[in-house]
């Protein structure tokens, strides 16, 4: 039997070739807003530690002696400590492994049990941290500022690249 | 009278450069130093600004209906925005205006007692949020995110570059 309608084939592909175009465009889509989000997920991930890590910075330059002790400072950067410390579990979701640059090796999200155990250590002794830190007992904060930092230590050691 | 050290001259010479020289290297690395303390600080400053805005893009997310609506995850971005706002008013110490990109206008600087007005703005709107975001009625809520984020927009308005 003769195709009653030989012309439509090119226009029929074309059609098809502009689907297949839409779809594609939509599937980049998709992925440029998944890898925006890791990015945004990442950004959000290195700012919580930053601020962590700065709050040790205070910290241990106090206990070093590289700055003047001063307790109220101190105690309140062992707050801020403990309080950030509840926030970074959760700047780990799924999907965030990648997208942007990260120092955060992939083995996080494989061994998230083992990953949350350290997690939930940090949170305990950096709350240790601001109940000694609020006692205004300096050796005592600085013996918890010491017990909070291995926790990091621990951390950075197994899921940190250098 | 003769000197009776007149071969010394030279190596006196040499080390008066030398002195200048170590001189010179010490106060670049004073000025060094300080540039990089800036540049820590300004890092620090847009950690802590990128740790409040997530919690604003979550709850946002939330009150404009791109996403469900979840009264925990709200109460809990709210109680981090009202904690964090307790934190940015630390993060702009003297000598933080530059030294490294950064957003914030040198009237901040010059502004002390404005710019603290609208820091304590902040806190009592987010403090508020956090409140109402915990009574659980997403209304109130979403009425107390909408305060809280016309103090950011109010400070960004007056106090940060496009």
């Amino acid at each position: 039997m003769i195709d009653p309608r030989p012309r439509t084939s090119r226009p029929r592909a074309m059609i098809t070739s502009a689907v297949v175009a839409v779809i594609a465009v939509a599937a980049l889509g998709v992925a440029e807003a998944q890898q925006n989000r890791a990015a945004q997920q990442i950004k959000y991930r290195q700012a919580a530690y930053t601020v962590l890590g700065t709050q040790f910075g205070i910290m241990g330059a106090m206990a070093q002696g590289r700055a003047p002790w001063d307790a109220k400072a101190f105690a309140t950067a062992a707050e801020r400590a403990a309080f950030i410390a509840t926030v970074t579990p959760d700047t780990f979701p799924a999907g965030s492994e990648s997208g942007a640059p990260t120092k955060a090796k992939s083995e996080i999200w494989r061994n998230e049990a083992e990953f949350g155990r350290m997690m939930n250590d940090l949170q305990a002794k950096t709350a240790a941290l601001a109940t000694a830190a609020k006692g205004g007992n300096a050796d005592a904060a600085k013996a918890a500022l010491g017990a909070a930092g291995q926790t990091c230590k621990a951390c950075h050691d197994k899921y940190k690249l250098d």
